[in-house]
C-alpha cells in the first residue's frame, strides 16, 4: 500500500512515557496507512525507544544526552535496524517538534522542557496534541497567540479538557455560564491534615482512578493537577477564573462538565484510558471507531458529586490566584511546584509542604507581563532557585 | 414597546395541561416582546382557560365542547375581558395548529388526539416543540417526511428527547453508535410482580421524581412510555431499534445520553422541571439564561444506573416490538395503550394487565403501510375497539 495524500505524519515528545506509549497504541489500532510516525523525541529509557524505533522506523530520534544517543545506536544496530538520524537535548526536542513531515505533535513531555518545542510546532501552523500542561500554565498567551497566528489545532489530551472540547463542540462560548472540571480527589480526598502530613511516596502515588506518571500523580494527591488544569482550562477554552469550577467525582466517569446559561449541564463520559482522548485529539474532527471496551455505566455502583476542600488541598486556591494576577506567576508557581514535587518523590519534604513552598515562591515573585520565551524561562529558573533555598532551609530545619 | 420584527407567535394545544401551564411561564419568563401568544387550545379546564386568556389575550381559543365554549364566555365577560374567537373540538384544534400568526405550536396535548393538528402544522412549515409523544409513535413517517417537505423543524419538549437533541448538536450522525434514553424506573422500579398486581391507582400516580400528567405518569409506572420514547426517539433522530437503549436512572438527573463510536458519551443532565425543555425548544438554536436553580451535583446522593428488567416491565419489549415491525403496528399498539391507562385510570383493570391487552391487541392487529392520516386513524380505532372488548372481558372475568 502506498502512502495516501492524507496520510498524517506524527512527531511525538515524551514517547516513552505513559502518553507517548499508548499513543503508539492508538496510532497502530487506527486504520493502516492512515498515520506514520516520524519524530520520536524520549529522555532516557532507551531500551523502550529502540523497540519503538523498531516498529514505527521513523526518520528522526532525540534522546536526552550523547551517551543515550550512543546506546540507542548499539542497541538498533544489534537489531539489525537501518539508524534514524539522532539527535540531543532541548534542541533535539525542538527538532522534532518541528520535522517537516510532522502535520501533528504529540506533546506529552513532562514539565517545562516541552515548552519551547511544542511553542515552535504551534509557531509552524502543526496540530499539537497536548497532554503536557504545564506549557500552557507557563505560558498560555504566548501558545495561543502562536496558534491564532499560525491557525494551527491546538487539541488537548488532558481527559478533563479533552472532555471539555467535546462537551463545547456543538455550543456558543456565549452561551455557556461556567465550565466544571472534574476531579478524582486523589488518595487524600478522605484523609485529614495529620494523615496528610505523615503520607508516605508510595501513599501518595496510589491513585484511585487513573494509571500515570510519577509527576502527575503526586500533582493529583495535592490537587495541584486540578489547579493547573483550570489555568490550562482558561487558556485553551477562554473562559476566566470566575466561571471554571472544580467538583470532586471520585469514580472518574464523568470527564468534564459545561454548564449553559439555560442551565443545562453538558457531560462527557468514558472509561479511564486516555487512549480515548489521544484518538480524539488525532482524528478530530472525525471520530474513529474504537476497539476499547465500552463504558458499562449499569456495572458503576454510583456517580457522587463533592465540593473540594480547599483548607486540606490549598493548591487549588494558589492556582485560582496565579491565573487571576497573570504575567509570570503561573510559571513561576508551576516551577515551584515541580521543584517541590521533586522533593517530595525523593523524601526530602512532606506531601503537606508542597503548597507552603510553592506559596513562598508566589509571595517572593515579582510579576511582570509574560511577553516573551525568554521573561517566561527566566521566570522559571528565579523560582526554581527561589523553591530550591525553601526546600534547603526545610530539610535543614527537620533534621 | 411595539411588536419586533423577530417577535414569535406562539400556539399551544393543550395550554391548560402541565406542559401547556409550564410553557406559558416560559414565554412570561423571557424577555419582553420575544413571543406573543396566538393561540390556544385547552379540554374542558375552563376555569384555568379563561386566567390564560386573561393574561395573554391570545387571538383564537378553541374549547371541546359548545358548552366549554358558552362557559368561557361568560367567565370572560363576568371578567370585562375582550372575546377572542372561540372555536370547539377536533375542528378547532387545527384551527389553533394553523393559525397564520403562529410561528411556532406547542404540541402538548394528550394521547393521539394531537396527530392531526401537529401534522397539519408541520405541513405548514411551522415550527413544532412536540411534548405529546403519541403523535409520532402513531405517524412518524408521515410527521417526519411532512417537516422534510414543508422545511418545518420538529423540536422535542420530552425531557430525554430534548436531551439527545442537545447531546447531538456537534456530532455527525454517522459516529454515533447509540443512544440511551434514561428512565427514572418508575414508582413500581423495586416492587415483585405480586406487589405491582395489586397496585392502586395512587400507588400508581406516585411518580419519584417528575411532576405530570396522570397518562404519563401511568406510563411511567409500566415503563410503557419509556418504550413509547424509543420510537419518538426513532423518529426524531434516525436510529434504529437495534441503536436506542434504555437505561433506568432512578434520580433523573441525566436526561438522556448518546455513545459516540470511539466510546465518548456525552450525557446532558439537569433538575427535573419541563421549562428547560420547553424553553430550548421554544429559543433554538439560541439558549437564553433561565431563572431556574442550576443543578447542584454535589446536593445528589449519588447518581445510579440499572438495565430495565423487561420481564416485569413487558411493554418496553413490545414497543420495541411494533418499531421493528412498523406500519400500522405502533398505532395501534398506542391506542391499545391509552384505552388500557384509561381503564386503570377507572380501576377497571389491574396495572400488570395493561401489557397483557396491548399485546393482545398487537397479535390482533393486520398489519399494513402506515401511508396516510385515514389509514392510521383507521388502525387507532380498531384497536380501542379491540381493547375495549379485552378489557371488557377481563372486567367480567374479575366479577
Amino acid at each position: 500500500m502506498t502512502d495516501s495524500p492524507q496520510m498524517s505524519g506524527i512527531a511525538i515528545l515524551g514517547s516513552t512515557g505513559s502518553i507517548g506509549c499508548n499513543s503508539l497504541r492508538v496510532i497502530d489500532s487506527l486504520t493502516t496507512g492512515r498515520m506514520r510516525v516520524v519524530a520520536l523525541a524520549a529522555g532516557s529509557n532507551v531500551e523502550r525507544l529502540a523497540e519503538q524505533v523498531a516498529a514505527h522506523l521513523p526518520e528522526l530520534v532525540s534522546v536526552d544526552t550523547e551517551a543515550a544517543a550512543h546506546d540507542l545506536r548499539a542497541r538498533l544496530f544489534a537489531r539489525n535496524i537501518d539508524l534514524p538520524r539522532i539527535v540531543t537535548g532541548a534542541a533535539g526536542l525542538v527538532e522534532v517538534a518541528t520535522h517537516p513531515q510532522a502535520d501533528c505533535v504529540i506533546s506529552a513531555t513532562v514539565g517545562a522542557i516541552g515548552f519551547v518545542p511544542t511553542l515552535k510546532a504551534l509557531e509552524l501552523g502543526k496540530r499539537v496534541a497536548l497532554a503536557n500542561k504545564e506549557t500552557l500554565v507557563m505560558a498560555g498567551e504566548l501558545m495561543t497567540r502562536a496558534a491564532r497566528s499560525s491557525g494551527a489545532e491546538l487539541l488537548p489530551v488532558d481527559s478533563e479538557h479533552n472532555a471539555l472540547h467535546q462537551c463545547l463542540r456543538g455550543e456558543r462560548r456565549e452561551e455557556v455560564r461556567r465550565i466544571i472540571l472534574t476531579a478524582s480527589g486523589g488518595p487524600f480526598r478522605t484523609k485529614n491534615k495529620a494523615e496528610m502530613k505523615l503520607a508516605s511516596v508510595s501513599e501518595a502515588m496510589r491513585h484511585p482512578t487513573w494509571n500515570m506518571g510519577a509527576k502527575i500523580t503526586i500533582d493529583s494527591a495535592t490537587l495541584m493537577n486540578k489547579g493547573l488544569e483550570v489555568i490550562e482550562a482558561h487558556w485553551l477554552f477562554g473562559f476566566g477564573p470566575d466561571e471554571i469550577d472544580i467538583v470532586v467525582h471520585p469514580e472518574s466517569v464523568v470527564h468534564s462538565m459545561i454548564e449553559m446559561v439555560d442551565g443545562s449541564v453538558i457531560a462527557q463520559m468514558g472509561v479511564t484510558d486516555m487512549r480515548h482522548a489521544i484518538q480524539y485529539a488525532l482524528t478530530y474532527p472525525e471520530r474513529h471507531s474504537c476497539q476499547l471496551p465500552p463504558l458499562d455505566l449499569t456495572a458503576v455502583s454510583g456517580l457522587h458529586f463533592e465540593a473540594p476542600d480547599r483548607d486540606r488541598f490549598p493548591c487549588i486556591g494558589l492556582a485560582y490566584r496565579a491565573l487571576s494576577e497573570g504575567g509570570t506567576l503561573p510559571a513561576a508557581m508551576n516551577a515551584a511546584n515541580e521543584e517541590a514535587v521533586s522533593a517530595f518523590i525523593h523524601e526530602r519534604i512532606c506531601l503537606t509542604e508542597i503548597p507552603q513552598i510553592i506559596e513562598s515562591v508566589m509571595n517572593d515573585h515579582s510579576n511582570q507581563p509574560a511577553k516573551d520565551i525568554d521573561t517566561i524561562l527566566q521566570a522559571d529558573r528565579d523560582a526554581r532557585f527561589v523553591a530550591a533555598s525553601a526546600i534547603e532551609r526545610l530539610v535543614k530545619a527537620a533534621v
